[in-house]
């Protein structure tokens, strides 16, 4: 199976990024995880992008916060598709990170999730590894049949809540 | 290879819309397109949603305005990627309808981009096919690599319009 | 007389939403409350929505946050009045869910209160009902009289308050 | 049948405002409109809110752009329900209007549409008077359902575009 | 000489509010401070702000959080100045506040200060008093030069701390 | 009677300030009008500010768009009142201009209206010269009075549109 | 003397960065212009960065919109400081490109003018030269004062205008 | 070398501005730090910039909160180039203080950083100085390459976190 890559450009984003890395552990997806900066190390992150595809890589989740640039030039260095993760690390709450990732210029799509959307970076990557891996398709519909029933039983929950008001 | 299901929440999206049939053309990439609403029309659009892996399609590509829920009630009814295209179509220039695409809860992810770049949408639908068909990745690489030769030309007719001022 | 019901996204939003509940136990007025996901439950949401006239419901109090799709999707699915609580769950404090709920397309209005504004929702449903509820009528009439009252024994302490500094 | 308000701040709103009028009038629901300013004629506005109830209104949506005060003004001397439908009439494209409608404060609700919404705010209001008509209810469940035929008729119209491309 | 009315539109901003009551006592400028809702007691609001004048006051400040209405509404029933007060009382942090004070229409001006900017709305009304009071007036250009020791101080301090640095 | 000066950053603003300037005249109240410029002419601006007060001004309007700074420069150098009309002059649509008038720090006031609100910054001064002027005050009622009878007519005027519909 | 670059992320960008030449050549500072993308020429424009310095550039002008990363990814690339032109190139009116040049992480600076601010970016751009160029210093001090006598005699216009209102 | 001028609006802004004192000490650039305010002291202010570069100053950085006028006033009292920092001093979390600095008008650039960014503000100081200064100018790209290392370095240490997942 092809290799998820989580990149996230500063270290402090891992509390959050960690929701993905739990997410495709789960799904047994193999990764790996770096951090590596669009500014502070430009090279070494254009260089890994370039090489991602021949090195085993299907999806890359960049992960960045304020001016968050990462995905964007991840994605200006590969053809994968590549997911952003707009990280709350500013007085904006986030806000510039997603506008800064999600605004792409046309011919340079990056596919974004919500602000500190951790599991959803995941759950996307894992299905678009899914379109061509039925195994990976099957766990994806038994963890949607799941959700049913943990909203199911939080319903469930709040009906003997309500009875005690 | 699979399909391709473009939907638009409305007919007045698609002049936007367009654009990312364009490109799907352009890559050879199968596709329907269809105008259902998440609002007007929801019992299709759950019907379409959840037949679409078994009818043949591969990515769905969601494109509303204003309270954008087109593309997060579809994914709410399958575990093939979702792509949101929020379209500016109300007062507020579209930001209405990225964060209602953008912001999804955890479980079920949107892969969103830019406010009206269809472009992107077609391009990221063709990026996630292309991870099982080399030959669609290869005509991505080629894109990629075309991209370099417009950007040099473009600053070449710029030499020329400096050498006149 | 007709019930009010009051849907709630995710349990995580019930410490907000039962300002809501409270409110309508204040006016005797009979309710249920459901966790219920335009996402992780669409069927039973689109169930609940299409039965919920003949099942006696005459008001639905949708509550979500992020990209609140709940209070549109029911809409979707009944022409009962829906009114719709954004809750302030993410990053960006409830503007998401608000932008998400009232910026509705023509043809399903979502009658939307404050974000976080559980207590108004409530209210909103009373007045809905009392239209054709003298005794509704008269305890919101009631109610208004009493905030008069509040408001000059607040401003009663002030004086007092003043007084002393 | 109780009468419908539609109160509007200032006539420059009134092409706005037309798309409420036509709706109501296609239900056939009786209606009075006024230009009414919560600033200008305060105390108009004020007389008229105090007696809607006894004067046979049901229902008041009240039209406003800017620091849209008339809502909630209105709202402050009546316990019907009041609509707001905030009016795109500043450089801040309705924000401003749609803040200073909806976020009320707890107890005095008023029930927002999206900006410049018109037609859904009298679809709710029609919604709101439908509880206690049979009739009125009919015409809102066919009303629905022609709403599904229309998205059907551009969805084929859509294919036949996407023919001749 | 005339006086001020600090009117606020809960007791919850009393805490902000008392900024602006402590400036006023300082410049001994006589003052009534009275809770009072333009939506909770809107008849005692607008009879207040119609006998103001008579009643001796030269100002008018009104303090109101979320949807605040307050200002505008005490503007509609008087021709003194009335001045702002926006609280931060929601989610929004103010801007709702902010929004729904200044953008007043045409004819009815709100003299807007910053979000919580107690100490300046009092500052203001004592500016708009001065222009008939020479012995406040003085008092303002008294409290300006002091302004500028402190700051003097501030600096002196600062280069103490730099020193130690 | 005291003079207001309405002073703009740049002559571009002038076509909203004239607004002002009418009602000012309309008024019969003295007035000085100038082009001053908070960042290009700083040495003039600041010589105006320190020298209103003896010069016969009772308050100054400054006008300015962008990162709107005149009314808060012209603010440091007097301790008269000082009307911020933020001007719709950038991409922000005068946002900028607001938020950069009306966040004034404390001991520093800037009585902010409208963006391009400018007749309500006419107003707004000419209410603070009221403050001791009766004949001035008088007009004001009497201005008031008419817009009643101004909404009235609008009224009557829709009145008549409705019937024709 | 050292060279300016001026490099825009897309030809489209011209028109807006047409004001920063202008405003060089008026100067005599030598420079250059180019379009290169930090997404679509990723390799060029980090080439180009990274040998400025030794190519006899001494400031950078990054001129993009939407998710605007050029401006962050040269300054990646080099320690010669980058000026960040944010230009409105969405439906977002440029506070996207705002956000994503500004709110750069620590350690990658980039100075930001305003949004389209084109000409304000080739000044800052000479007056980072001027710090070891008297010759350009004293061409700055004599635009300033030339800026003076330009509001003067704006000023002195407005006054004609004014007499024959 | 020419000094960097540090400039506060308020003391209250230290703990943020220590960072970029704490920088130019690390690169040996001489500095002078003051609490100085656009608003509280103007004449001050005033005549520190109109001096600056006669005494010795050759970049200033400024730095304030709220409506911040700082830089911008300096920047009009000099031809040095002026570096603004926002400070998140107020509700709205530092985006009044960006706009206000970063939007000037055309003539008067400020180099505008991040909210809170007084890291970079120092560094691009030292960016400017070390354009005629060999030895700074080694600093800094020292500083960059250590900074591939930090980075390196903490990708290391998640690589064993990672491992012991």
């Amino acid at each position: 199976m092809k290799k998820v890559a989580v990149i996230m450009g500063s270290d402090s984003d891992f509390p959050v990024v960690k929701g993905a890395i739990t997410e495709l552990k789960n799904f047994g997806v193999p990764f790996e995880a770096h951090v590596m900066s669009a500014h502070r190390t430009p090279a070494l992150a254009a260089e890994f992008a370039e090489n991602a595809e021949k090195n085993g890589f299907g999806v890359i989740i960049a992960c960045a916060g304020k001016a968050a640039h990462l995905a964007g030039v991840l994605a200006g260095h590969t053809t994968l598709p590549v997911i952003g993760l707009p990280i709350s690390a500013s007085q904006l709450d986030g806000l510039d990170a997603l506008l800064a990732t999600v605004q792409m210029p046309s011919g340079i799509p990056v596919a974004t999730v919500a602000i500190n959307g951790a599991n959803n970076a995941a759950l996307l990557a894992v299905q678009m590894l899914a379109l061509s891996d039925e195994s990976l398709a099957k766990q994806l519909r038994d963890k949607k049949a799941a959700m049913i029933d943990g909203v199911l039983k939080k319903d469930a929950a709040l009906q003997e809540q309500l009875a005690a008001l």
